[in-house]
């Protein structure tokens, strides 16, 4: 274990997705690899790339990579994708489009197609971005499908974030409904080539527009509170104006523009001392994931799985409540905890 | 309180609206409510209705709540909408659309648009649809944005769920990607007078068999336990055959087929047992989200602001690893049960 950690600190691409396999089946072995490798990250620049399928999401991670590559920078990609059973991961199209990265030295892509639970999916992730890292990977681009919430909780794990959209994939206003506005640093258009870009183009800058508005009160309000004596970061949105850029990534085109913002932001969340606030972020949501998983895995230890069993049959037919359901549980535990105490 | 829950019995709409209200900021005043009007629950027949944004679902949604009301069920209708801060909830366009069902009697609707986290709107909302259940309404549709995992959740908390597609949303074979089939007992097509609905369609279905295919084989297996003396409900896909509706909401057009499937999938469920078996899978789910925030409320309780403040930093700035420094905070949070205990 301890040689294959040290290749992947040599980027030894083998010994990566070695690495990889045995902390996505192996919760222990994860804990071990990630508490020798920990302190070695904190390098790379986390891309969380995100938006709803059919907004060509993976032709253009694949053409920032190329793009990335050209400035020789190294890149890991790792494709979330919480998909059907049906298609047994990554299809046909994304990986012809690939290949052409893949016999690349300076690059490394790793597609997750196992489902699992909510927390798990953004667990592992969590872990497989730290490999990367640490690995000494410049930058790590995080695909995932949607905008629902597994895809804003591994967008957190990002210091940048795009959103991808595309033009007539229905009402703007109603795109605007899924609340992905509030998580991007760019904005992408893509597939511009098509009827309606640049109405899309124009509805998201009204929008951004709105939010900045928006942020500047939230904003004004801390000020206050650094005048009264609490230190606290710069507003976010006096710096950083949200790009919206509108790529064709199948022609490459404007993918250097984005690039281009993707390296700004990097520079304005070091400038602006932002880069330590999302690291604290970061922290924060990985805490609470592990203490999550910790504390649910120690309860199965404790009440075992016939009274489980029972307890919910009690509360489908409704001879319980859940809360009180719940209740019994929580004394369930305390008792056995006490006698052990 | 109990004079407000006894309104609520008698189908009292601004005393549900009322209640609600309380119990979405009031956790105490929640689990009072929830015990008191629990035994009262498992009669309505809970539908979830999702899709991504553009799918036209809440007209959709508008049209079945109509016809339902058409056949004398009365309706309560749950609009899940994790959206911007931007929207400030129910859009315009909604709200007309939903007029003329306002005034009536048999129909209660409620937004819920503040975003909070995964787990608390889950919560809530499964709070509401009991609400609605013990006011006895017929049925109980929940409308969610999006194909996330949030939606998926809620779509688990549903006896029946409906996903709802557009014709010529991005390729087909992307939308299968989201992994939405998974969850449906009824698929729909909606604006099925537009371009590629007949192409929507038909993929669908062959991603569907490809589906039954697989569950057969699943199914076989479960079939052989059953030979070997356990007792196993029988398989789903057996008896209920996912039908794929092509409705135009617009019209009012197939909106009568699609209420009639959605009853038939409750009589489904109730002849083939899996009615129980599916309250069985929403109580567990629910006595999970249940006791993850009540430990980690909990927890807040016996760790100060302070000592998380000052591990999250230690985290960021790579002094401790985050498995490590989850260690630390459940071995605190012993230290004190101890002390007490």
């Amino acid at each position: 274990m301890d040689a294959l950690i040290d290749q992947v600190r040599n980027r030894h691409k083998r010994a990566i997705a070695q690495l990889m396999t045995r902390v996505e089946n192996d919760s222990t072995l994860a804990r071990y690899a990630i508490r020798a490798l920990y302190g070695e990250t904190g390098q790379a620049h986390i891309l969380g790339i995100t938006g709803p399928p059919g907004s060509g999401k993976s032709t253009l991670v694949n053409e920032i990579a190329k793009e990335l590559r050209c400035q020789e920078f190294t890149v890991g990609i790792i494709a979330v994708d919480p998909s059907s059973p049906f298609s047994g991961g990554a299809l046909l199209g994304d990986r012809v489009r690939m290949r052409d990265l893949a016999g690349d030295d300076g690059v490394f892509i790793r597609s997750m197609a196992s489902r699992g639970s909510l927390g798990g999916l953004a667990r592992t992730t969590s872990d497989l971005v730290k490999i990367l890292d640490a690995a000494g990977f410049d930058l790590v681009l995080i695909e995932t499908v949607g905008a629902g919430q597994a895809e804003v909780d591994i967008a957190g794990a990002a210091h940048t974030t795009l959103v991808v959209e595309a033009p007539g994939m229905g009402d703007e206003i109603q795109t605007i409904k899924a609340g992905i506005l509030e998580i991007a640093d760019i904005l992408v258009v893509n597939k511009a080539d098509r009827p309606g870009s640049d109405r899309t183009v124009k509805a998201l800058k009204v929008m951004l527009q709105m939010g900045i508005e928006l942020d500047r009160t939230i904003h004004h309000g801390q000020m206050m509170q650094v005048e009264s004596g609490e230190t606290k970061s710069p507003g976010y949105t006096k710096t950083w104006k949200v790009p919206v850029i509108d790529t064709v990534a199948t022609e490459g085109k404007k993918v250097k523009d984005l690039v281009k913002s993707i390296i700004s932001h990097k520079q304005y969340l070091l400038q602006s001392g932002n880069w330590f606030e999302r690291e604290k972020a970061r922290s924060l949501q990985e805490l609470d994931q592990l203490l999550r998983m910790e504390i649910v895995a120690r309860l199965q230890t404790l009440v075992s799985v016939e009274e489980r069993e029972k307890l919910i049959e009690a509360v489908a037919s409704r001879q319980i409540d859940p809360y009180s359901a719940v209740d019994q549980l929580i004394s369930k535990v305390e008792e056995v905890e006490n006698k052990r105490g």
